[in-house]
C-alpha cells in the first residue's frame, strides 16, 4: 500500500476483510459508529414476564422477547425494562432513565388514547411528540417524539401491531444509528395473488400472507392481537394508501419473513 | 390457538415473532440447536498479535480478525486461539484441545506442503484427512479433516486464500451446524464484463471484481496475500473449472461483499 493512500473510506460498513488489512497495518483500533443501545419498555397491567404461565386477565409479555430479537437482527443492542404497571409516575421515570442511558427507547404499550395509555402525554411533557397516530394497518396508535435528542417510539401493544410498527419506523432508526443501511432485510419475491386482497383507501395495510402452490394466500389483514398470523405466514405484502387492495391473478411483492 | 395443534415445527429458524408466541404461551426455555463454537488456530512464526506494528520479517495477523467478524456472520461463536509459532508439538496440543471444545476447528495457516506446515500432518495422526488440496485459486493448500467427530478445516495462511477457503467451505459448515441454511450471504447482481476474464481450465476460480459505471471490471485473479484486493473489489465472481473465464461483454454474476 502505498504511503498517503487511503484505505478505507469514512462512512463504510467494514467487512471481515476490512478488519484484516488493518490488523496487518498495524492497527489495533479504530473509530467506528457503535451500535445503538436500544431501550425497550413494556407497560401494561395485564402483562406478566416472559414465558409466564397465562392467568385469569393476564397473559406473559410477548413483546419484549419478540423486539429483543428484531433490534439483534438490526445490529443494535436490546436492553428491557418492564413489564411495568399502567402507572403514570412509573412510566415517567422509566422513560427519563432510558432517555438517559440509550440511543433510542421503544415503548411497547400504552401508546394509544385510552385512560391507561400514558405513553404519549408523558412524551410530550418530557421532550415533544410530533406524530402521534398514523395511517397504517394495524399499527394505527404508533408515535414519535424526543426527549432531548433520543428519538422515542411509541409502538403499540398488540403484538402484531408491536411487529409492524417495529419493522416501518424502528429498523430504519435503529439500522440508521448503527450506521448501517436502512433497508428491508427480507428477501422480495413477486408472485400471482390466489384471490383478491381488498385493503382501505386511505391507509397503508400490511398484509400477512402465504405462498400455496406459488400462489400468495392473503391470511388476515386485521386481528391485530393473532401474533400466530405472522407465524404461520410466509411473509407480508405492503398495499400502499391509494388503492383498495389487489385483484385476484395481480402479481405481488412479498416481504419473506425468513431471513436466513 | 386450538389445544393439540402444531404451532412451530421442527428445523424451523426461529424467527423473532416465534419467540413472542413461545413466550404468550407461557413457554420461557426451548430446545434449539445452539451456535457453533468455532475455534480459530491461528499458526506462523511471521505472525505478531492482530493489530500490532509490522517488523523485519514479522506483521500481524490479519486471518483472525477477519475470521472471527466471518464467523460472527454465519452465526457461529468465535474463540481464537494464537498466533502460534510453526511448532509441531505445540500444534498438536492446541489442536486436541480445541477439538475437545468446539463443534469445528479452522486452522489458519500451516496447512500446505512446506517444511513449516505441520497442520496436515497431524490432523491424519490425530484423526483423518479425507481432502488435501482443492482445485481453487487462490485456495488451493485447504484441507478437510476430523478429530473425533469434531471437523477441521484447514485454511491457507494467505489473506486472500483463507477468506475465499472460508467462504467455499467454512461458511457452509458453521451455518449448517448452527440449524441455518448454507447458501451464500452476498447478493448477486448480473453485469456484463467490460473486458475479458482470463481463467485456467481444471479449476474454479474466485475473481476479485469492481463495478466501474455498471461493468465488471476484473481486478486481480493471483496475488493470494494481497488482501486489499477485497477492500477495493465490490464482490467476486466464480469462474467454473470446465472454462477459460469469460469474454468482454459476457454477463457475469458478481457475489456483492457489501451484505447490509
Amino acid at each position: 500500500i502505498a504511503e498517503g493512500a487511503v484505505v478505507l473510506s469514512p462512512g463504510r460498513v467494514l467487512r471481515p476483510q476490512d478488519l484484516g488489512v488493518l490488523s496487518g497495518l498495524g492497527i489495533a483500533t479504530v473509530f467506528a459508529i457503535r451500535k445503538a443501545r436500544v431501550a425497550v419498555v413494556v407497560t401494561g397491567d395485564e402483562l406478566l414476564p416472559p414465558g409466564s404461565t397465562p392467568r385469569i386477565h393476564r397473559f406473559a409479555d410477548m413483546n419484549s422477547p419478540m423486539l429483543a430479537a428484531l433490534i439483534a437482527r438490526d445490529g443494535g443492542i436490546p436492553r428491557v425494562v418492564g413489564p411495568l404497571p399502567d402507572d403514570r409516575e412509573i412510566l415517567r421515570t422509566a422513560l427519563i432513565a432510558a432517555a438517559d442511558c440509550s440511543d433510542i427507547v421503544l415503548v411497547s404499550g400504552g401508546s394509544s388514547t385510552g385512560p391507561e395509555d400514558h405513553a404519549p402525554a408523558l412524551v410530550a411533557e418530557l421532550g415533544e411528540l410530533p406524530v402521534h397516530g398514523v395511517a397504517l394497518r394495524p399499527a394505527s396508535p404508533s408515535g414519535l417524539g424526543f426527549i432531548g435528542a433520543i428519538p422515542i417510539l411509541l409502538l403499540p401493544g398488540n403484538p402484531v401491531s408491536c411487529l409492524c410498527a417495529y419493522d416501518f419506523f424502528a429498523r430504519r432508526a435503529i439500522r440508521r444509528l448503527g450506521g448501517g443501511h436502512p433497508g428491508w432485510p427480507y428477501r422480495v419475491e413477486s408472485r400471482p395473488l390466489a384471490r383478491k386482497l381488498s385493503s382501505a383507501v386511505g391507509r397503508v395495510d400490511y398484509a400477512r400472507v402465504r405462498l400455496v402452490n406459488d400462489r400468495v394466500e392473503p391470511l388476515s389483514i386485521g386481528g391485530a392481537s393473532i401474533l400466530t398470523s405472522t407465524t404461520r405466514a410466509d411473509g407480508f405484502v405492503i398495499v400502499p394508501a391509494g388503492l383498495e387492495g389487489y385483484a385476484a391473478g395481480a402479481n405481488v411483492q412479498i416481504y419473506m419473513y425468513d431471513i436466513a
